[in-house]
């Protein structure tokens, strides 16, 4: 997700308390950021951030670490921000260097509503290709576990055999999300918007 | 799927040079009913024999054998062939029965629009469950290979999963195929109707 220039987003980044600039450092640590040993979180492209923000007020007793790779889209994010939340942490980074900032660390990856990146040729940059999931596999702690939401119907495809193909298992599947029990569900932007148009929303939970 | 008795339903496959009676004597052997070796695709649940009949048309060298439980239905579907097809024959009989039949000869097995049966408890009737799944292990030649086409969205989950579980890997996946290239696409009854009312179908190749 891209937004136009946000006036002002280096200086909200720069004095954002939730945003962990030398996160490079934690590597392996970020237990001792959070100050507690609770499972740590990470949604990987969190765009304007409603997910990661609502599933950390939603669950204190997990962490909660949102990635994005736009300035003005992780400052627009931090403005959302009321009250302190002080299992949430946010880092504005590329996805591709992901293994050199976490170490055994992560409980669950979630990919909501990533770049489908539709054109053959850039499959490589599809947040669930093989040479990312490769790079997952450096991150989880214990047992792997990637929570995924799209529109996008050739993304999900695509990413179900991928998941496969590198040994996951599927815990859950729906095809259309708004047909099913929503109890638990947390929101993105997106999905707000392509859910209430009436497009079916893919869910998938793998493991391994 | 079931028809109201169709008259004469017995006297037509008494009579049909396409239905195997005898099908039993012919396991570990179906090549000597075709007199070739070319490979065997298999039918569970033919319905009224749309698929088969065109399937059998277009690929003459591959036999192709439709198995289906109601005397009327199996009975309506050797009605529809007109020019005589010699690389196709058909089985009435249950589908528990399917390893009793065949043995490590088939090379490809269809399902197309089987009955969901959506209370969990009659899961154990979905011909994509596990206890079905083993049966047709003992049927294969060499690769296992399953087809399945579906409009039933729960089945269709149920199943992806199911088949993961099996050890499968999946080599083709539509949530959508008439929104993808038909050019190779046979139809069956079921299918012509949904897919003209617009409801997705869905479509999984698995090999294993």
């Amino acid at each position: 997700m891209r937004l136009r220039n946000v006036k002002g987003s280096k200086e909200i980044i720069d004095s954002s308390e939730y945003i962990i600039k030398d996160y490079k450092n934690y590597k392996g640590n970020y237990n001792k950021l959070f100050k507690n040993n609770n499972p740590i979180h990470i949604e990987i492209g969190m765009g304007k951030g409603n997910f990661i923000i609502n599933m950390a007020k939603k669950y204190p007793n997990i962490n909660f670490i949102g990635i994005e790779k736009y300035d003005s889209v992780i400052a627009r994010s931090v403005q959302k921000i009321d009250d302190f939340i002080p299992n949430l942490k946010l880092i504005r980074m590329d996805a591709t260097e992901i293994d050199e900032v976490f170490d055994k660390e992560i409980d669950v990856i979630y990919l909501n509503f990533s770049d489908p990146w539709p054109k053959n040729r850039h499959e490589h940059r599809r947040l669930t290709c093989e040479r990312f999931l490769k790079r997952y596999d450096k991150l989880f702690k214990n047992k792997k576990n990637i929570i995924m939401k799209t529109d996008n119907r050739k993304l999900f495809e695509f990413s179900i055999i991928s998941f496969i193909d590198h040994g996951y298992k599927i815990k859950n599947i729906s095809l259309n999300l708004y047909e099913d029990d929503l109890t638990d569900n947390v929101k993105t932007e997106y999905e707000e918007k392509f859910s209430s148009m009436g497009y079916p929303i893919y869910k998938i939970e793998v493991e391994s």
